[in-house]
């Protein structure tokens, strides 16, 4: 299905490449954990609150995780970031390297350049959580706190004036080779699924997902899964064109992780070429997930994290002809006193 | 070191041999999840509260987890009984099983049974949580319930009378071949690995990674882990002798899964042969290390499961010279509510 890795437009970058997976695999090998794929018996036994029926009355659906919540520092991102610090020069990794994020990139590009003995500075929104703040300087990074909005004009400066090199959290081909990483175990531990869901905020993951997968199985289903509360990428991927949305909308939903208020450049060609189709969840959808993922799979997912089980479970209508469903579980970095209060509700 | 696996007393039956483990671990393969090693950066920041050096100031320490209650069943019990389940006729299974366990052991029973086709009766006490019944029940087990003090004569009435046969909880060679699994990973998975932390409470898990360990790597350590207020195990180690508790001591842990009140005959003949040494641990540091493993690891452990990482955080004087720690988390079951409050004290 070569046709698939054609972009839309000819003018622009090609789309990451499935060999371009392949070697990002074998450089992030060791330095990230091959995550199991995690069956999920009680799962089927989920009907559909909508009112759809639910697939144990319907359908013999199955659901395994991926749960990438059991990377070092919590997220897939580390798969992409350490690609990306791997594939610099010597020279440049003695030079240092440079981020911006509040979030699980911000650890991910820290503990990356850790791995290689690389001074890592990372620049983040001065209304940053204390907590983010200090596991990220746990990791060894330097830690710059700048105005919400001078973020990325700060990286661009401190790169400039100390030689690092900044690693972009999505828009990027060796970070989307990074994470599709994740896409490639999944078809390699389970050759027969039909449907893996991934999260989507930058569309970094899902776009390298989606080469990965498509590559070794063509018939098989990408689809991305936003919050109702920042579905830009949905909006984008009906409307067949880039779209924005106002962060004070997307900054609504409890998934801290998709606030992006915009895919990437890249990441949106790769969407608009490979993606199957979009399903938004609710946010008592995604609690519910992360209530179930707790007590059912014994594991911390955060609310982004939860999304693509909320949608396995709760929107099983949208996915019809579905027997075989990975859900991505991206994340795990959690506030334990929002967390207890999600589990209790 | 095949003197290790001669038997105290030569007039019972043989310790469980590592060949025993390698079939077992292809009886399992494909049935159980195969955790991966979860290494744990946080983990060298960690002192120790008793005023003990912490691991960072004073060696460069590290600890992986071998997370267990990813298990479809949440526990590492899957391994044994899938194990026992699958060494049985044709014959055999079509009569059924039946076992009794108010815990994670009537799960795995049910669990491995159904993958069968085969039918299980599970017997529980008649004061069992609700949750439970209804977890056992939904993988397809008959729930018999009885008074706490009927249960293994229930169990032996019923299997005498329809013919199943009894799928013992630890005290059994096919069950501890099972269980070794969990310590023949470890090995594959860090040929580097000093020492093995296991909790303990029948013995059937750590006298399976125990000879499974030894047998690759005979200067390894294995160190069991008890709660200080069900130490029966430690006490019986120190007194060289099988020593038991009263349930009235035992069941004052939150570790309800390390409440037995004493070893099975044939773990505690593997707990002499073969492991190093015995650390307990208090209820305070147990439910710190429940947090710190849902905070730092992302993943959901039982109390039972977190006397390990406490072991290895707090204990660290008692563990001396070692550097690559694996702490087995055995299991992840919770009631959402007493996990909250855990994580919120």
């Amino acid at each position: 299905m070569t046709d698939r890795y054609t972009p839309p437009d000819d003018g622009d970058a090609p789309l990451v490449r499935a060999d371009e997976v392949h070697v990002a695999a074998k450089r992030v090998a060791g330095a990230v954990v091959r995550t199991p794929l995690l069956p999920c018996p009680w799962a089927a036994e989920r009907g559909d609150p909508a009112g759809h029926p639910g697939a144990g009355e319907q359908q013999a659906r199955e659901l395994r995780l991926k749960p990438e919540n059991l990377q070092p520092t919590g997220a897939f991102k580390l798969r992409g970031a350490y690609h990306a610090v791997a594939s610099l020069t010597e020279r440049q990794r003695a030079s240092g390297v440079i981020a911006h994020s509040s979030g699980n990139h911000a650890q991910a590009v820290a503990y990356a350049a850790a791995r290689f003995g690389a001074h890592a500075t990372i620049v983040m929104p001065d209304a940053t959580e204390q907590v983010k703040i200090d596991a990220t300087r746990a990791l060894g990074a330097e830690v710059v706190l700048v105005s919400r909005d001078r973020r990325v004009a700060a990286a661009t400066e401190l790169s400039v004036e100390h030689g690092y090199t900044l690693i972009p959290p999505f828009d990027d081909p060796t970070i989307i080779a990074g994470q599709g990483t994740v896409g490639r175990e999944i078809v390699e531990d389970w050759p027969d699924v039909d449907t893996v869901l991934v999260p989507v905020s930058g569309g970094g993951l899902i776009s390298g997902v989606a080469v990965a997968v498509k590559e070794c199985l063509p018939h098989a289903r990408v689809v991305g899964v936003e919050p109702e509360l920042a579905a830009d990428a949905t909006e984008s991927f009906h409307a067949g064109s880039l779209t924005s949305w106002s962060t004070e909308q997307t900054f609504r939903t409890a998934s801290d992780g998709l606030r992006a208020a915009s895919l990437g450049e890249l990441p949106w060609r790769h969407i608009h070429a490979l993606v199957d189709t979009m399903v938004t969840v609710t946010e008592e959808e995604t609690a519910r997930a992360q209530r179930l993922l707790a007590t059912h799979a014994r594991i911390v997912a955060e609310p982004s994290g939860a999304v693509t089980t909320a949608a396995s479970l709760f929107h099983t209508a949208e996915l019809p002809d579905t027997r075989r469903q990975v859900a991505v579980v991206s994340g795990g970095n959690v506030d334990p006193v929002r967390y207890a209060e999600t589990l209790t509700a």
